[in-house]
């Protein structure tokens, strides 16, 4: 754990620079606009430890699989987002000789992340052999308001500098990624232009055939005008480069401001006939209007996505520095602009994962859409229905019938590779389909469920029909073979979560058929004809839920999380000596798997979705026996062990979880943030305030608050759509104050009180 | 299944060409002499499909290891014996025109591995676009007499060609490994000389340095001195290639011969300073002694070799070359003039399992070379003894005591990365063991054990106890998390198998010491003082076997394979559609993993091993059980089978299962033997017959005898040494008859009697 930022609401800052932290700072210092993205590294040149990443989303490539063993059936092709055009470059010499911070002299190092107004700026006073210094401050954002646009600026400062500084902004398509498994180029070049105004590189991506074109053009302002700046400007190109040579004779006093605009488009978006046009066009304009105005858009767009997404937290800056954090790069991320895409685990911020998309989005990231914006979730679940045909194929694959969703995929195909994962880690379907239920439940909104949902429904419930063993001896029914979300085990029999989320699948998918038949006698019909459903098919789903299999453990009161787990040493992980955490950087594999320590929620996964289904004390016995034996060394662990502490009242519990998640990558909790930020994580803390602290829930078809006020804070707030209405909940250490902010009237329970809302109107109560 | 080869006694013979089996019939073809060896690909050019391979006995080079997702105490290197300078190579022309049998017409393609005398021959009638007509006849053999010489020869003979025809024989250093991870040469030149009567090639392998100077000679030898042959020869050189050019006119019923002599030195067996003029040397002493000779004293130890290892078999012609094929390949593999080397799965056939060592060697190699010439099975003892320091490395590396062998090594580093299998297969621990105790048991010979062995058993003990779970609320030990012979179930917990092959050795290592107590107190006192053996640790080892828990399915009265086994589906292989078989490629991992169908022996391995510790009715009930169960989708089920079969009394059941593995190569029954011999299933059709269907065992100290005569079979012998003595053991419908050889007078026990041999005495009984 590190404490390498200055606390502060709004801002992530960073003074002096630490190059053996220099990936963990870039990945921190990510910038995303849903569009593109990229990692905080420098614009000038850099020969320290780096990883540069600028990512286009949705534009992937196909990496050759790598693997030691092949198994029947693992997938050829890894889907990886991939590291594109560099067109944040800006090398800089001063006096003939690089600027760089590796070899440089320098002071006064600070970077700032302005949250609040989607910047970041870096600034620090290079300083020469004979006492020179020179300022520079670079300052760059993603338009949230014309996605395919990027502005960068360096201001170059000359303190007592007398010389020759020179820029040399650029874009380089010879780029790479770090994780490519044969050190393969991904791209080629199509085309590079290069005028006195404009500079255009076009590339390719193999394959899959993606086309990127990239236009940029760059402006030198003199900041004293009073001083003529005798610059001198050239062009540049060389293989894949394409960029300009200003030279800049200086004095000291000099003050100067480069700008860099770039407008970046991909035949996702455009014809590639008319790429490089457009480009060229969404540059001019941008060009037009100039750095200033296309700052003041940005912002005023991010206010208000503030206005809609800010948890405001008081009694605990460093609480409120983490929630935005992970609310700002949630909304880089993805916030549901073009729905074809999803949310990688690590956004824009590094290759770890390949950008692709796991049961993390139904999981864990989809309760944060859904509250805020059912619309997005709504996209996120129309992904996966055209995606259904894929996950057939995945599942015939197998050999089995129906569907079973990737574990890790951009266009539906399989892409992971280890046979206890990609074969056997199943109730990825489970979270897919309950996502489906999730937003049903939420919203009220019964379309999505009966026009494409349940044709999901109907294959999965296929799958895990057919996935199931009957054993005539016990006469009931098992999942063999399979790993749970418990990770450091692997290949188990009758992983009780999985056993549950499958029975449920089959329970929920025969009512949402029975609802259908109610709702719409002739489209009920229809479905039955479109999908070859049988009564007997029918029957074998209710007969496998009655007979549906759950380990138990009598003596304890407690589930299984699977069979002979129990027969493991049981220890705790206090037990364990601290320098031999996490486990998995210091234990050999079969030593986890064997051991009792678990990796993430399992069994309290479970109790997690579904907390109607057990009372209090089962959930209680449950949790104290299993979350001293996890070791969360997944991040999407301590946020569910959060919520469903607060649920059964462990409010210090549930506040130390929260901490674990909130500020995971900005204290570096797992050593781990140089591959990039913990996407899933921060939706993760997100709903550990709402569905944990707030303990909001629908229960009944009404939503429900139960609100508490953890650690130290004074106060949260927060903001949520709820059917049509918009509701602000603010909790302090008196009151829980809830507003109608928009919608008709409503009444909602908080605690065990019904509470009718009234437009604009604030209902407040004692808080518990 | 394929019938390629005419039945022959002491051939292997093919006629007319297959191209899409030529990686099949390359791997048929393979010769070696211990030293080195290589597949039966072409001398001159071909560009169809082949896996050239010439490989040189214990120069390996560690590739770096491909996985696609890193799991902690994975090594980092796989060490495999590659490819290397290729000697053979006899490029031919004709008017200019590469002869080709890719392209090129012929007829009468015919290859002949002549067993009896080693040699491999090869011919065909090349065919010219207006009827032109020339015989080749390639032949090749590796000295058994001087293991660096390897001779060839090509005849060529034209029936009714006018032109030129052009011989390039070369040394080519320019080789790789098909099975490079990354596509990495392993080999950096040294050297190359080429002058008028001789050609040398030195090469040496990256990080491992292991350098190969190659010496070549070759001359034309006119076989109608009558006609006069105007031939010339060039000198012909490139990079890593040196080579001689014969360019000859010829006429119609010219008949020449090249012939081509090659020495192979490495720095394993030779100074690096004295390589190339060692390489010369030999090279010259063959020269001068000249290819008949050289054939001559090849095929003389040849024929003392079959008089000592010869299976003679009447009554079926395709189980005689079937046996005899085996025993051919393993002496050309492995016969022990070299304790550094060990037994590769596929020997110099291919590049596949890296040629490295297995636990095959001690489980499935072992008796036949104990029971022929025990020296050689004390090499192979020594082998491990050697590599003990690196067991406990490996042992250490997963947080273990003790010594874990590795799965797959050369020089005793692990080499294998999946977790199943390099962290879970630990029963390789136990074949370890099992080979000195069964070394001691039939040579009577003590020495090894109480001086080196008892150091591995308490190692390997050390790790068995360190290994063990103990299950306070059941009482017991338990093995978690392991995968046991059956690789079709991966970490599975309590393996009958790998819990009895621990316990065994427990009580072995006890037994060990105790022996070396009453033997030598003094030698005992320093051995403990040496390895700091303490009465705490016996104590505990006694404990463990005597709690150690086996899985065991009372409604049955058998051993379960595993924790669980049972509650999977319980079907046999007749069920199962033929045109899934077999299951490793048509079923996907997991449902291979959740299935009940075993790759091989695992219960009944352990039943093989130990037949004094289980009734006929026991072994007979598993049998039952285990045996329709399995897919014997591991070349060294079939022989542990048969032999158990043997012993309960089913006969026919022995026969079928010896026929999958006598002929397994010849007949390709597994579909891949392109990719090389299964050396380890041929050790088992020895054992097949030994132990199976003659019944040999060590029972009460005395040998012993059953023999049955199988199938069609109309008599079968075999020689053995046994403590000093020499015996040939002939059984045909009515008689065995057992000849004392050599050595002192020696009594058995054949069927039930006691039998009294005495030198060249022939003793019969009645065959039941």
């Amino acid at each position: 754990m590190t404490h390498r930022f200055i606390d502060d609401e709004w801002k992530i800052i960073e003074e002096g620079f630490a190059p053996e932290e220099s990936r963990f700072t870039e990945s921190i210092f990510t910038l995303g606009n849903e569009h593109m993205g990229l990692r905080g590294f420098f614009e000038e040149r850099y020969t320290g430890d780096s990883l540069p990443g600028i990512y286009l989303a949705g534009v992937y490539y196909p990496d050759k699989t790598k693997v030691g063993w092949w198994k029947n059936g693992y997938p050829e092709y890894f889907a990886k987002v991939i590291n594109s055009t560099n067109w944040i470059g800006i090398d800089i010499e001063i006096n003939g000789i690089p600027l760089d911070l590796a070899t440089s002299k320098f002071r006064d190092f600070r970077r700032e992340l302005d949250m609040k107004n989607g910047r970041l700026t870096r600034s620090f006073v290079w300083t020469g052999p004979r006492g020179e210094e020179i300022v520079f401050t670079f300052t760059r954002f993603l338009s949230m308001t014309r996605k395919n646009i990027a502005c960068l600026a360096v201001e170059v400062n000359s303190l007592n500098f007398n010389g020759v500084i020179t820029l040399l902004p650029y874009l380089d398509g010879d780029v790479t990624n770090e994780d490519a498994n044969y050190g393969e180029k991904f791209w080629t070049k199509i085309n590079q232009e290069l005028t006195a105004e404009t500079a255009l590189l076009t590339m390719e991506t193999k394959k899959t055939g993606f086309r990127v074109a990239t236009a940029m053009a760059t402006a030198l302002h003199n900041r004293h005008p009073e001083t003529p700046l005798p610059a001198k400007k050239e062009l540049c190109s060389a293989e894949e480069l394409v960029g300009y040579r200003y030279s800049v004779p200086v004095t000291a006093g000099a003050r100067f401001t480069l700008h860099k605009l770039v407008a970046v488009c991909t035949s996702r978006d455009f014809a590639k006939a008319d790429l490089e046009t457009t480009s060229r066009a969404k540059l001019a304009k941008a060009l037009a209007d100039g750095y200033d105005l296309l700052y003041e858009e940005h912002r005023a767009k991010l206010h208000a996505m503030w206005e809609e997404y800010d948890v405001v937290i008081t009694g605990d800056i460093r609480a409120q520095q983490g929630i935005r954090y992970c609310i700002f790069q949630l909304l880089s991320t993805y916030a549901g602009s073009d729905p074809r895409l999803n949310i990688g685990p690590k956004g824009f911020s590094g290759e770890k994962y390949g950008g692709v998309v796991y049961w993390d989005t139904e999981a864990f990231c989809f309760p944060f859409y859904l509250y805020t914006n059912a619309e997005i979730a709504k996209n996120l679940l129309f992904f996966r229905y055209r995606q259904l045909d894929k996950a057939k194929e995945n599942a015939a694959k197998l050999g089995l019938k129906g569907a079973l969703y990737p574990m890790v995929t951009i266009d539906g195909t399989e892409c992971h590779n280890e046979w206890e994962i990609t074969f056997e880690e199943i109730h990825r379907n489970g979270a897919i389909a309950y996502a489906i239920h999730n937003y049903t439940r939420y919203t009220g909104d019964q379309s999505y469920l009966l026009d494409y949902g349940l044709e999901i429904l109907v294959e999965i419930s296929r799958f895990w029909a057919d996935r199931v063993t009957y054993h005539p001896r016990k006469d009931c029914y098992m999942i063999l073979g399979v790993t749970g979300p418990n990770e450091y085990e692997n290949n188990v029999n009758n992983n009780w979560y999985t056993n549950l989320m499958a029975a449920w699948t089959l329970t929920y998918t025969i009512d949402s058929l029975n609802l259908l038949q109610t709702e719409n006698q002739a489209k009920y019909a229809a479905f039955i004809d479109k999908t070859g459903l049988t009564a007997e098919e029918l029957n074998q789903w209710r007969t496998i839920t009655e007979k549906m299999y759950y380990p138990y453990v009598e003596e304890l009161g407690i589930f299984e999380q699977n069979d002979l787990y129990m027969d493991k040493e049981l220890q705790v992980v206090a037990d364990l000596p601290p320098s031999e955490l996490p486990l998995n950087k210091h234990w050999s594999w079969d030593r986890i798997l064997r051991s009792c320590f678990i990796k993430q929620a399992d069994v309290v996964q479970g109790l997690y979705f579904f907390p109607e289904k057990f009372d209090r004390e089962t959930v209680r016995r449950n949790f104290d026996f299993y979350e001293p034996r996890t070791v969360h060394e997944s991040s999407l662990s301590p946020s569910v062990h959060s919520i469903v502490a607060s649920r059964i009242g462990y409010k210090d519990k549930a506040y130390a979880l929260y901490l674990r998640t909130a500020r995971l990558d900005l204290d570096n909790y797992n050593a781990d943030t140089d591959d990039g930020i913990h996407l899933t994580s921060m939706a993760g803390s997100w709903t550990a305030i709402v569905e944990g602290f707030a303990g909001l829930a629908v229960r009944n078809d009404r939503l429900t608050l139960a609100p508490y006020l953890p650690g130290p804070w004074t106060s949260y707030s927060f903001k949520i759509t709820f059917r049509g209405r918009k509701l602000r909940i603010t909790v302090d250490r008196e009151q829980v104050s809830v507003q109608l902010l928009a919608g008709a009237p409503l009444t909602i329970v908080v605690y065990d009180d019904e509470v009718a809302l009234a437009p604009d109107f604030c209902r407040t109560l004692k808080t518990r």
